[in-house]
C-alpha cells in the first residue's frame, strides 16, 4: 500500500460499468516526511476520508476485489485513515 | 486509477484475440495541474472520449474485467470522462 | 497498454514450464513522438512482428490470458502491430 | 520481491473491510548496497519484523493471496525477514 | 518480461508460508546495452541460474502461477536463461 494525502475530488457523467456512485477522491502519494512523491491517484472512497487526511492507499486487483463485483473497473481504493505514524 | 488527456488514436490490422473491434486511444497522464507526467498509455475507450477530454484511466487486470472475455488481453481502459475536479 | 518499438530478439535454452516454443521480441516502449522513454520489456509475439514496426505491448496478467494455460509466465504480449497513429 | 528496510508503523482506526487486526509496517525499498531507492511501501506483517531488519516485500495480488481471504485489499506485504544476503 | 543480470542471493529463516524451499536470486534489470536499469529484483529461481548469467524475469501473479499453490506469495521468477540476444 501507499501512504498519501487527499488533495480532492473528481467528478464524472459518462463513465463505464461499475463506476457508478462510486466517489472518487485525488490522492497525492507522499514519503515518510509527508512530501510528495509521484503523481496523484484517483482512488475510490467507501469510508468518509476527506481533504487533508493521511491515507492508505491500496492499488490493482485487490483495490477491486473490495467492490465485490466481477467485472468492477475500480483499480485503486482508500483503506485506512491514518491516525499516526511512527519513523525511526 | 490515473488522470490523462486523450491525444490521439492508434489503429491496427494485426492484432491479437481480443484486440477486435477494440477503438484505442492514446492517453497521457497528467497530475493536478494538468501538466504531462509520464508516458502516454493506449487505452479501451467504450464511453465515447475525444481528443482534448480529460478522461481517468483504468490499468492491469481491473481494465481487463471490463470485457468480460476470459482471454481479452486489455491491460487499459477509459472508465470516466471527467466534468470536473477541485483540488485543494 | 504501451506503445514500442521491436528492437531485436533473446533465445533461451534452459527455461521455466510454459516458456517453451514462446518467441520472444525486445521492445523498446516510445512516446507519442516515437522516442524512447523507459526500459526495454522482453514481450511475447504470436503475430509476427518484426524489427523496426511499431507494436502495442500489453503487460500483466492480461498477457498471460492470451496462453490459455493456467501456469503460463508470460507478463507481457505483443498484442498489435501499428498502421498508423494520429496525435493532436 | 524487492529488497526493504523496516523504518515505521503506522496505524489507523477508520478503516476497509479487511484491514481490521492487520499489523502494517513502513519499509523503504534499499538496493544491494542498502541504500534507500524510491518511495515508501506500506507492508503487512503476520512474521514478527521489526524497525531496523532488512525484509523481502511480496507487491500485488501475491501478497494478497497470503490473506486467504476473497476481499481482502492489502496489496503489499513482508514475506521474509533477511538473515544475510550476498552480491558478488 | 524484464531482462537482468543475477548479481547475488538472500537468506531468510523468519519467512512466510509459501516461501519455504524457495531459492531466492538478487537480479539487477538491465537494458539493451547490458546497464543496469532501476532497483535490484529479488526473484524465484528454479531453473539453475547463477551468479553473472543474463535471465529474464517474470513479475506480478503470472510469476505466481509457476508456483502452482494457491497462496503462494511469489511475485517475481527467474523464466530464462539468456543464450544470446541481437539488437539491431
Amino acid at each position: 500500500m501507499l501512504l498519501g494525502k487527499v488533495i480532492g475530488s473528481v467528478w464524472t457523467t459518462q463513465k463505464e460499468k461499475g463506476m457508478e456512485h462510486v466517489k472518487l477522491l485525488i490522492v497525492q502519494p507522499v514519503n515518510s516526511m509527508k512530501e510528495s512523491v509521484g503523481n496523484i491517484v484517483i482512488a475510490m472512497d467507501r469510508i468518509g476520508a476527506g481533504v487533508g487526511e493521511t491515507v492508505i492507499i491500496t492499488q490493482g486487483l485487490p483495490a477491486q476485489k473490495l467492490t465485490n463485483e466481477k467485472n468492477s473497473p475500480i483499480d485503486a481504493a482508500i483503506t485506512g485513515i491514518v491516525d499516526s505514524f511512527e519513523v525511526k
